[in-house]
């Protein structure tokens, strides 16, 4: 929403960018790929730092395989590319008017054989008409550029840290606005709140699932008020400049803990740690999914573990890596992404932990450093 | 953003959404196609009444040209459609989890051929894997949609119109907002309060142009304060329950105008009033536009009308039909648009005025009513 948004983000110097691009096309050469087009989304934050958000008239950045990357703009939203690295780079940006077609003058940009990657976020509006214009299917971009975006770099993960740091700064605080007798919905506008007090430039999502809420992992607010005794699921997270989320959920509960409750999360927590003790280089994404999902189905709670044990996080709150049952990807160092194993009891309670963790060269880094256990506010 | 969400905008009654599936069906026979595929967002609200949002695990609904609609989601996010029609329509859910593969249940439910449609918000992330799964690529289900969601009926022409009652109101209370010493982005947030104070329940975008930001029609807010003798583009807009759209633009001065801004303003005034006057079933959306385009032209002002004239609104800002040069599109009573011409000369300032308008039996009806001139606030 405009209205919530801090000023324009800033980017990285231009040098990041030429990098990128020049990394990008030697990707979709090694893909057999022409090109790569790219509509705003993370990727074209990742590749320009540009931050325009889609429309139904086509920006795109074409880079192909050989030759220089360029740009195609409606001319009334060019001005949408200023903060970005297009003139720094020198890019070409071919301007359409209302009434063009801005497809062919993509597919004129696209050299050999058409064969084209598009970005995952690319709505079919604009995908389906570049087939067209191309006579040909694209493939996902994502795999092309996994190297890139799913690999950081120092100041990316420095970015990632921040974030860690500030939304580790509103769970710390988390006494001021979780009480009972405030509504979810209560509690999470003054969570907002403090996301952007402690360094954020916006807000992503506040989750606040109370009781039996706690047991649905899509729930996110309501008017239900917080009552004595509720363990309180908070997920929360936001982005810090130039673009990086956090992301991080505690379980929290109003009173003393239920014994078996108690008992319960132990088991989450371990199986929590052990999913973070399993990460290092050249592990699978499915080896420490097992590790958390071993140990709960060994406790009795494998069917209350209702998703994977966590995703990627960058530019997006999601992307890869997926760390998820039967995925084969081998985990590198430089890649982030959360360990959030959950458990849920519908109509009763739910409880989660989840950390952002970094691959280090010998294991992991942590960017989320509160305490695991049930935190007993009153 | 989750937080600044009212609660669950209402739907319409479940029969509304039974009788639009039906259509749906039959004009996917119409077009030659086994099934429409739609993924979270505008078409979604439309077909289902659910306000799900998208994201990377499938949710997809299934409207097979011949037999019964039927949804696939993950097992976790399932809650999600809960206020929506499918459970009144006894839907077939078919969940899935982590893991499996959701194209695949897509495509099984998908007879004949496997010629598909999908809706224009479907990210390629999904749209392509559909396409694998299928074996074809599938056609925008926008054209097929169109009949549908293009001619509203009487209850979703009432929504707009209290649409177009509530910014109306917040047009009207703009001298509280747009001061002399305040930057765009306070007036901006004052506005925005003002929007959902007046009856929506989401502000959509709010657009503070002020001085030479005006004459850039993309621009949103910045911290520029605004200035004696600035005109001030100020587009804005919300939505109302269940989830229909405002968006209108008025042009002020901070003082009064010079006259050369008067004359030009003059000008923009009669091509957007020409634009509505030309509004009428049965004649072309190019025909539209080129009312209120010949008349700048005229003028000696077409250089300075960066873009088409209007958009079609409803469930989404912009949508069918567009008010754009050559688009032989038929009016057809029912079709709901905007009519926004505007002027902009890069450096200096920019106006632009915008009214919402339906097309009835005999000509239009305008949802917005606030007068038209250059408004003077001090």
């Amino acid at each position: 929403m405009v209205v919530t948004a801090a000023p324009a983000a800033a980017r990285f110097d231009s040098a990041v960018y030429r990098d990128r691009l020049s990394r990008a096309a030697r990707a979709a050469a090694a893909a057999g790929l022409d090109a790569i087009v790219v509509t705003p989304g993370p990727d074209l934050r990742y590749l320009l730092g540009a931050t325009a958000s889609t429309h139904e008239r086509l920006t795109a950045l074409v880079v192909p395989a050989e030759g220089a990357a360029a740009v195609v703009a409606p001319r009334m939203e060019r001005a949408s590319l200023g903060g970005s690295a297009v003139a720094d780079l020198d890019l070409a940006v071919h301007e359409w008017v209302d009434g063009e077609d801005p497809y062919r003058l993509v597919a004129r940009l696209i050299p050999g054989q058409g064969r084209f990657a598009v970005d995952e976020a690319m709505p079919a509006l604009h995908t389906l008409p570049l087939a067209d214009a191309l006579t040909r299917t694209p493939v996902l971009a994502t795999a092309v550029l996994r190297e890139l975006r799913a690999v950081k770099d120092a100041d990316e993960i420095a970015a990632l840290r921040r974030a860690g740091d500030a939304i580790d700064r509103v769970h710390a605080r988390m006494a001021e606005f979780l009480q009972v007798g405030r509504t979810e919905r209560e509690v999470a506008d003054l969570i907002a709140s403090a996301i952007l007090d402690e360094g954020h430039q916006e807000v992503a999502f506040v989750v606040v699932g109370a009781g039996p809420h706690g047991a649905d992992p899509h729930h996110e607010v309501s008017d239900r008020v917080v009552t004595r005794g509720d363990v309180v699921v908070v997920d929360i997270g936001g982005a810090v400049a130039p673009g990086y989320y956090s992301d991080s959920t505690r379980t929290y509960v109003m009173g003393t803990p239920d014994p078996a409750v108690a008992e319960r999360f132990a088991v989450l927590e371990r199986a929590q740690q052990a999913a973070v003790d399993a990460v290092r280089p050249g592990v699978t994404a499915t080896h420490v999914d097992r590790a958390a999902r071993d140990l709960l189905v060994a406790a009795g709670l494998g069917e209350a573990f209702l998703h994977r044990t966590g995703h990627g996080i960058g530019l997006s709150v999601h992307e890869e890596p997926y760390i998820v049952t039967d995925d084969e990807t081998v985990l590198r160092a430089g890649m982030a992404f959360s360990i959030e194993p959950g458990i849920y009891f519908p109509g009763r309670w739910g409880a989660r932990i989840e950390d952002i963790v970094v691959v280090t060269e010998s294991g992991s880094e942590s960017l989320n450093r509160r305490p695991h256990g049930l935190t007993v506010l009153e």
